[in-house]
């Protein structure tokens, strides 16, 4: 069985005309809502998308044999940087389409929340939507950006007590949050794909470096793309381990988890070493990134299945945890 | 016959998750396109829009006998305050829209075209697109926003020779400008309906209290919703001719046009009187604000033609003249 | 009989050279005081202004045949966006010097306050001097400025809980608060008179869209120059009341009162006919703006009495209650 | 012969009503003019002052036997951080006053202009005011403020090329410049008078250390209120001859000139054996700051005459430099 | 006896080496320390200095038979303002060596402490590190920079209720606090030294135009370099006595105490009439700015003793107050 | 032969004490200098230090068996965010400290310039040192920091037009530039260390998605750090080769190079296995962040030649080049 817990929801286009709606009149028109069908929702799992290889949604679930996908808002659409009130109408009904769409494909998806993290709003004020997500929806966990600015000022670190009252509430609903950045606006020198992995990359240092595992024992955090730069600069920190008093390094990094996302068999091969195999998840981003077909070989990017089905040194137990195990138990699944 | 002198497009939702697509990526998948059929086209004309009144674009200009619409883009869509690349993009593929829209329709709809005004360009840059417009897709003119930062900081006024080389190539090109805000965002007080009246107030005082009417005697500006608050305020800018050496107030609001789009009689004949009968153009912004039926006469609200017949100190000639001889020889139509 | 609502002090050149001089020592005399004699006060009232048409104030009142005028500061002197102290002295000096005018001719004035509208006090310390000025020197009410940043910052919109303890204090004192705005700085593109149009439609837009109205039931608020923008542009906001489920705009419109100081008659009967008569208060800003003869009829284009006493479709009744009645119980004169 | 370098012009109430209408109106007005008779001119010489210790500039001046008095804008009404255009009007105003002042009283008054030196303008604007009032009007110099934002903001020092158009006016007119400061805002911490005296601290610091005065060696610069802190601290810039290679610190420092504008005995000592009798010029700023009389005494504290005169150590010779010759040969009298 | 009250530290270059190290990691490698052994710290006081004309601090206090000396930090070494951490780090560490050097020097150095004033840190919290050296190292007081920005920004004046938590720790702890500025960076136009001469003239005024004198009738502040521009200027600020209310200038001056810092026996001469012998204090920065042998008498700069020996009019007592009974009572040595 | 491309020079106290000095007195002491002599250069080789495992500089070069290493000043000293003309002087005293290692050991040492990339000065400014230590110096290249803000602000990307005089200068001069951080500081949230890493990350996708590689086809640029995240996410950029017309990423991304400084085999055979052993240089950072002995093995974390000969699949050839061949052409050593 494949678990797929990086999947990002393909929406109808009124969606996102309903979010530039309101980025444009500002709040003027009321709330309003994006008034999708059924018929609309089921026909963007079913369209071919030139973005995406002109494969469906369904297309490459199925051409990857992936049982079930979490699936999340699209990142780089969360606008978190804009006005919060904006930003809460808008994470509210992406989060209601992706709750329709479980409804409508319950074997094939579950929902992990977008939350409103407008940097106008307080903290707490963001996990009502949380709340409302896993409790009344029965999502399985949320996104966190580390960055709600989205690029245009330095937001405090992940270790800050400013993120406390949302690392209560993941406790206290016992779900994971996956770190995922959001979108990337100037005066950034990154696209916001890249501007992804920078913020994992602090987002691990950040985490690693505060008191904030010690101060939430039971929070789990999920960091996208195969953790950013930190397992391939782990040695960086390894010396700290001889020079401090505290807790070894990598005792530290796996107490977090990480998702396979990254297409390349010598980065996976890299990731499971250094954070060891019970820390990762089957991840794909399937369709996104990845999903144009590599003329080399004939593959799609994306079809991280094949890259772990390459890996000889695993044994198929470890193959299964990966692919389903890991998932099944953080998520609760 | 009436010509009516201020539409705005009424695009299929493509357009507008384009545009949310370029304010979430900001540029990093390239420019791309909305990718809209004639089908979709067509279909954004007749299809009935809950936000007015459940008639559709076309039933309302059939409803009200308009013959001849000018359709420019949605204001508050147009979004100047972003990223110059992206406004420019976004600008050219709804002009490019407004054009194929005037090409399935060359008896009903006639170009008006918005400029990528971001603050980031010269104003010389936003002159390409107005060249593209009036040259290559015969456009009859241009709106102009005097508040490019939409809100968000204080523009040079229109009387600044920052403006200049916009108003050149008017000139040079022989067509109108179309006085016209777009958004409005924080931190400014009012929701962009107002902030089109208030930017329209100043730009009147802005033009006549500057030497740009006469460094620029064939220029040709129109004034949306008659003129903001002006013509009701007229008698405040008066007495100002006693004290100074200008030429007379009401001699340089009369080298100004005004359209008719209010909502009441009282107004509109306020207007006519201040104006005179040779500067009005009739204009409804329909679809629009005013696409509601009143409740207590059964009319839409922006039934303006309905409004100007029931003034009973017109001539036949006046009405002809407002109705669409004025607009005809402006725009050359 | 004809009282004036809309009247600003003559005050002689030292209560100026006064301010000037605040401005320039900052404080460092202390808060010293303008020393004006009452020859010196009477003499300011008799003195013919070059800036009035050579006319006095006792002139322009004698001459339209106003009984009793309500005198305020002059607004564009008011500096509410200098330091707060100065700002307190300033203030309080200029109302003193209205006080002693009103013993000087109880007749024939009646205070109305400025409030020390600095942004860097608290609005809680404003209404000190509301209290000093209505219940120890007697005054009417206040004038009210919207923007206390003279155009240099956004303040927060009049229906922001930033401005309830001057509602509060109103309600109390029951007294008006009459809306005109102050000076107006760079950044802004306007001059002082015209941002006090602007002012007032911004304002009665942020009273009527909040719940002002709502939570000061007996708050009186009188809008100078015929409400700005709003009576003409008033049809822009009626389809709003099909839309959604608010009070008609019109009868949250005529919870508001309105000067007539316009100088046209046209725009006067546009608002009689838009707020209704029992709405309007007869106010000419004499001697101001508008003291000036209009070459074509010789009138004072701020002799609104004409203007009013030309409309032909009021009745004595109508007349009576805008010329006085109206201004009488709404400031209990 | 008594010649004061350090007056102020004692101007009608006018001028400073006409600056605070302007600093009001912000131009919209026009520039207008005080509209100052000759007789008012008169009777500000002649109007017993209380700030002043109740005596007239006449008083003062004649009681203290000066002959001839250098006028100069009274500094902390300078306003030089107002908007460029406004400083410019009331700059030439108030010249224009002193001139009058100067053809009133030929004998006891010459003017030393006040310049526009708005930050808003180019300095090279400013010296279009120097111009006018030395070649036109017979001015014999100007006062320099080393702070036109008047504490809000950190100008370029007077060592800086910033300078140099006004220098190379200076030098091309062949007039002093008197380093004067003006008004003194928020944020700063000191009042106006004693930002004079930092000011002048710091502009020895930034010409001494500068090649100002080697790249116009015909420069001519008098400070104001003997030099600051300087002649007190001087010891404090001596050792660093020994370790650089600079002309000798005494050297440069009598490069300049020094007015004796202190109120004790003790300091004009200090003054005259740190500078050189023939560096300082009799200075009183009569009437102003110290024009009180000493209770002890019973002499005004400004009687620096007196001072000068109880000064054992000069001789008749040296006494008369600083009362007259020094000034005469610098200012050309 | 000689009891020079202002003198600073001689460290090692590991101190300074340290400080460049925190000012690079920014407090990444932790806090670690100078690590200065006790023959490093005796070397750094006998080694000539070519700064100090190639002699050393004991050379100097040899020299000039200064018995026993109090000793602070270098001034423009204290880095206020950087980060808050970084500062207290270094603070702590220089009064450490101070400290040591006072154990090693038992009969020759007495402490005076660094705050750690840094702005970034609530004022309560640098009164730790005075507590801390006060009653735990015996330190005899501490410096006061007024302005912890230095040059970068406008602190609140010393009469601020801001700086009142210092005020109350240092009468709780009965010591005096010297008025010292530290570095002095961009924008401001002058180099340290000169700074610190303005924020002792600001200081002075700030404190006797407060309430602070009286709030804390048992503050004890001495100001260094002879109280900046005051003494000298002193006179500007006696008439104000006539004008107001408040206790006598020279009443509230004389309850400051003012160290001889100054290089000129006229300066010294002055400072000792104005505030008297009974305010003075014996001080001489050695080794310091002045430093360097004077080319015309062979003698050093700062052989202030020299200076004061050469006052003919100073009885053998008041030479005594100065050179040591002011400061033995004052710091209860 | 192992060429180590990647060191840090070890410089005695003295010359950062001279750094802590700069910043203290701003320039206001002279440029003076670090005053180092010979013996104190040497002694720094061979000091054992505490941070580095309590090993020399000179006891890690002979353990490891570099023969020649290429020394650059240490990245996180370099200050290039302070004020412009601070940064040249200890910019050039660290290169003059630099060359006169490499004077005193002309086998061991060959040196890498550091430039004064100061944002306050121009580019063109920063390339005279280059060109001083190139040409003068016999310098083999220099480092570049795409961070001058060090954190405090974005810098143009480094496929701007801003960093073109900088890539003329290196391609006139024939030299490569090697990509590293300076320091970090608030507000960012990262240490330096970890900024060097996203710098890089940064780095190598500005230069990869501009035109630098295109506009100098001869300019030499080396990652530090094996390329900070990227050949660990190389994955993620190929894709785009299928929807764009680029050339293919792999190619250029191979047209830069990367040194081997990572701390375990895994990422060093990924680096090897994405970029080609072509690309790879021998870079160990020693002594630095790596010089501690792990626990586990007893090796020193940057034995990097430890790590590299336990590559079983490289065979002697490529060991070679990565060890010396590369870097010796490159460099030409």
């Amino acid at each position: 069985m494949l678990i797929d817990v990086h999947g990002h929801v393909s929406a109808p286009d009124k969606l996102y005309s309903y979010k530039a709606n309101l980025l444009s009149h500002r709040g003027a028109h009321g709330r309003g809502g994006p008034r999708i069908s059924d018929d609309e929702l089921r026909a963007a799992q079913d369209a071919p998308n030139p973005s995406f290889g002109n494969a469906s949604h369904m297309d490459h679930l199925d051409g990857a044999g992936v049982d079930l996908q979490l699936i999340s808002p699209r990142p780089y659409q969360m606008m978190h940087s804009e006005t919060g009130r904006l930003v809460q109408w808008f994470t509210e009904e992406t989060n209601t389409v992706i709750h329709r769409l479980c409804e409508l494909y319950p074997e094939r998806y579950k929902g992990v929340a977008g939350l409103p993290q407008s940097p106008e709003l307080d903290v707490q004020e963001w996990t009502a939507e949380l709340r409302r997500t896993v409790t009344e929806l029965g999502f399985a966990g949320c996104l966190l950006n580390p960055d709600p600015h989205e690029g245009t000022a330095v937001p405090p670190a992940l270790g800050d007590r400013y993120w406390y009252p949302l690392y209560e509430a993941l406790c206290e609903l016992d779900v994971p949050a996956i770190i995922h950045g959001a979108g990337c606006r100037p005066p950034t020198r990154e696209p916001y794909s890249l501007h992804f992995i920078q913020e994992e990359t602090v987002a691990i240092w950040s985490l690693l470096s505060s008191s904030v595992l010690t101060d939430f024992p039971d929070l789990k955090i999920v960091v996208s793309h195969g953790g950013g730069a930190i397992p391939y600069q782990v040695g960086r920190f390894l010396p700290a381990d001889v020079r401090g008093s505290n807790r070894p390094y990598m005792e530290r990094l796996r107490s977090l988890w990480f998702d396979t996302c990254l297409y390349t068999q010598d980065s996976i091969e890299l990731l499971l070493r250094t954070v060891g195999v019970d820390r990762a998840l089957f991840g794909t981003e399937k369709p996104g990134t990845g999903s144009q077909r590599d003329p080399r070989t004939g593959r799609w990017f994306d079809d991280i299945h094949l890259l772990i089905g390459d890996i000889d040194w695993l044994t198929p137990t470890e193959r299964e945890q990966i692919f389903a195990e890991n998932a099944r138990k953080l998520f609760k699944l």
